[in-house]
């Protein structure tokens, strides 16, 4: 058992898009279990635009990461020591970890892996982003066999899970992305039955004509994981009685340009006129189902029924600069940080 | 049976607030019923705030008004002719007349009404505002005894009804309206537990600062009927999980101030965080609950138990002023014209 362990503080709050300076390096001994408590030793950690918000002192629904705490984050690890009750040395976990090389945890915090599927797709497709998709499209998308769904950032681990599971209950599903190369993987590798590139559009006009274009019956269900241009391109083309699952709004992660128009008079009045729902998510109310998303999706990804990407950087030392390319969309897939 | 009926058309499209000139006074020969029909004088005209959307040539929910089409609108009456089966002579009946001294309307378009109760109840308490108020509290906002609502437009046929029912189911309820007298009716007619005056406040943040008074333990439902400065001052405070139902956007009806801070990115920070759940409603989609709603409300507005307001003006000459008037909130209550 080595005596030094490593992590990542916040070294200040970013202005806008976070930088590397934002982060500092930190050693400290490897802590050592205390009563109901295991240790690990992470080998995969996971990188998720939710953290973005956790850099900022704004009330959330979490709290923010203080100014030289370890950044939050979801790892996966064999325990190393444990003192808790149904954990032994050498058992695959995940759990909080953080932004570390080694974690402390309470045994209750942590879930033991299946050892068969590979540890980086508890962060990933089996974990929290799949898990996302999954019971967001059960608790609020309503899909009906012949709708059509729209999602943005559908390379990634909650876009490119949307799409596959809106696909297998009969819908017409498009993915956007960003870059030629994504908006291949889209079709040949998750199946969607159209693909565009946002890059490739000046605005969000030119998005929307070719966003009709790929949904000729109009959207039913858009699910949001970007805000920007991709909602304001698909506001219009939404069907009545159209579902609009708010998960993220990564392209306002690093701050909103508010000038320009108000556009929230034209959203209410397309919630009006299409009797649009529209539903914001967290996935940690629906924490519950978890065993049930598991059961059902976990022999699919076993039995290569659900395709997932992941980008994996190495070392501790590449996971600011993984993290800042990610909210950038640098990566293809999920973004895992292998130790 | 008199020769000549009168009838309100779209003279031109309004730029803006509607005024007088954008109507036009017409006379025609009283129908006579084909197979099927019935001929019905009116007693009383309906007044309502989706009636400014008809007379704009904008794709909408339902087909605009055509120029020189009879201004459509729900009226009451008796009828005068009958070939449809299961209405004579002298029968109480309530349909889609439009603003007319008489109208020819199929028979199973009509539905007859309940002779013991106020002919004018069956275009306010007891019609579309009443039942919009029901049938979308039953639908979206899923009511906890203990939570808060807020709802605007309050001294309004759907406002007042919300108010009432939310209060009825356990909840707080606050009012807004505008002016003093009608913030007075809040509280003393309808039971509102607060009241405020949207007037009395120079802008959005003095409505939020007394409306956080109004609600100690913040808003778990607001009834959208107006956007605008109300919805601003209402948004922050919605609690987590809190629920939006948008009946309406009266604020908005003449045109829309697009300028100024873009407010789109700031609800979709709101929807996420708070996970809200915002629903559009048409009360067109819930006819099949129409039943339901009279047989439920029906006697509790016999006995007393339900209060209702209406402002009734007098003749279709006042018709157009009535109108206008009603879209600035001229008006107290129910707004009815009675012939």
């Amino acid at each position: 058992m080595p005596d030094q362990m490593r992590a990542i503080t916040l070294a200040r709050r970013p202005n806008g898009d976070p930088v590397s300076e934002d982060f500092a390096f930190v050693e400290a001994a490897v802590p050592v279990p205390e009563e109901g408590e295991i240790v690990v030793a992470c080998s995969h950690l996971s990188l998720d635009p939710y953290m973005r918000g956790r850099m900022d002192d704004v009330k959330s629904y979490a709290p923010s990461v203080e100014i030289g705490g370890i950044m939050t984050g979801q790892g996966v690890g064999r325990v190393i020591a444990s003192r808790a009750e149904g954990f032994s040395e050498g058992d695959l976990v995940t759990g909080m970890t953080g932004w570390a090389s080694h974690a402390r945890l309470p045994g209750k915090e942590a879930r033991a892996l299946d050892d068969r599927l590979p540890p980086s797709t508890a962060l990933g497709v089996l974990g929290m982003p799949g898990f996302t998709a999954w019971v967001g499209l059960q608790e609020f998308a309503a899909m009906q066999a012949g709708e059509t769904l729209a999602v943005a950032a559908a390379t990634g681990p909650v876009g490119s899970m949307v799409g596959q599971l809106a696909r297998a209950a009969g819908l017409r599903s498009i993915g956007i992305a960003g870059g030629a190369e994504k908006t291949r993987l889209l079709t040949e590798t998750f199946g969607f039955d159209a693909a565009l590139d946002h890059r490739s559009f000046d605005d969000a006009r030119g998005l929307r004509a070719a966003l009709a274009d790929a949904a000729p019956d109009g959207i039913d269900i858009y699910w949001e994981n970007v805000g920007g241009t991709v909602l304001e391109a698909t506001l219009p083309l939404m069907n009545t009685h159209g579902r609009i699952v708010v998960c993220g709004t990564i392209a306002w992660y690093g701050g909103v340009d508010l000038s320009g128009p108000d556009k929230l008079p034209g959203l209410w009045r397309a919630v009006l006129v299409k009797r649009l729902s529209i539903n914001g998510m967290i996935v940690f109310d629906h924490w519950h189902r978890f065993r049930e998303f598991t059961e059902t999706i976990g022999p699919k990804v076993a039995a290569g029924e659900i395709a997932y990407l992941e980008d994996i950087a190495h070392g501790l030392d590449a996971m600011p600069e993984a993290f800042i390319g990610m909210l950038k969309g640098a990566n293809t897939g999920k973004q895992i940080v292998a130790l």
